[in-house]
């Protein structure tokens, strides 16, 4: 058995970081805590001012409820074109702890701002008591930059 | 807290597997191996003859591995529109049991014609040794059309 994985390059580096910033949404993984099983679910998704992935989430979802009993997360981003074979378009998995940055936080109101200016159609719920944030902590990254072309990150690659 | 959940209707179960017959590739959720954490990945996808959803995978892929090692799995498929807000756009969750189908399974000849009707361009790689396929047995889906309209479906939910 060949090891598909490449090493990791400054061209890596900058597609995947480039993959994350123009993400606006993403699919999330956890940790049903009923079975144990993974979960997914599509969440909306911004970077924050040092470039970690954020979500605005609402305490009521099932996402939400995993992440209290498990933090440990997945991300992924990087939407196929409407044409061609979508796995060959580039995509990147984040594994990553969820921390919760509650409307009480004192960190809440900049990352409020800040959110708001990036996706200004949240106006419509980001005000709502049931919504807060998560940062997702990266602890590791996986590009498929197309077939044959996949890539291990380590947080530092990820940095903005 | 108010529960988000509507009950189950046959407009919610037509739309649950109209999201999963339209879908050509999905989020694929497993556990990782060495972590324990969620691990989020790209698959193809398309239904079988009986309607369940199946994945042509390489044995060399992360997920490949993660899902020798523990077979619970979940999809997220259908794709926002390129316009408007993302999570307005309906989407399934399905957490399923995955089910390898090796090339020297007496049922894989006939999944093989079948996928290749449903994708052509699988061509390119349908007959490399490395890949076979999973079919993933569902054990519930989570249906989301839109902000305040999920509902939980069954496996018979999800029969075509």
């Amino acid at each position: 058995m060949t090891d598909p994985i490449r090493p990791t390059d400054d061209e890596a580096r900058r597609l995947a970081r480039d993959l994350l910033d123009a993400a606006t949404f993403a699919a999330l993984g956890v940790i049903d805590p009923e079975t144990g099983a993974p979960f997914l679910s599509r969440v909306a998704l911004a970077c924050d001012a040092e470039g970690t992935p954020v979500s605005l989430i609402s305490s009521l979802s099932a996402h939400a409820t995993a992440l209290r009993a498990n933090p440990e997360a997945s991300l992924l981003v990087g939407e196929p074109e409407d044409r061609g074979d979508p796995l060959t378009h580039p995509r990147l998995t984040v594994q990553a702890r969820a921390v919760s940055i509650a409307r009480d936080d004192p960190a809440f109101a900049a990352l409020r701002d800040h959110y708001l200016a990036l996706r200004p159609k949240s106006k419509l719920y980001i005000d709502f008591g049931d919504f807060y944030f998560i940062r997702f902590e990266v602890q590791r990254g996986f590009l498929n930059g197309g077939f044959g072309k996949a890539f291990r990150l380590t947080p530092g690659d990820l940095t903005r």
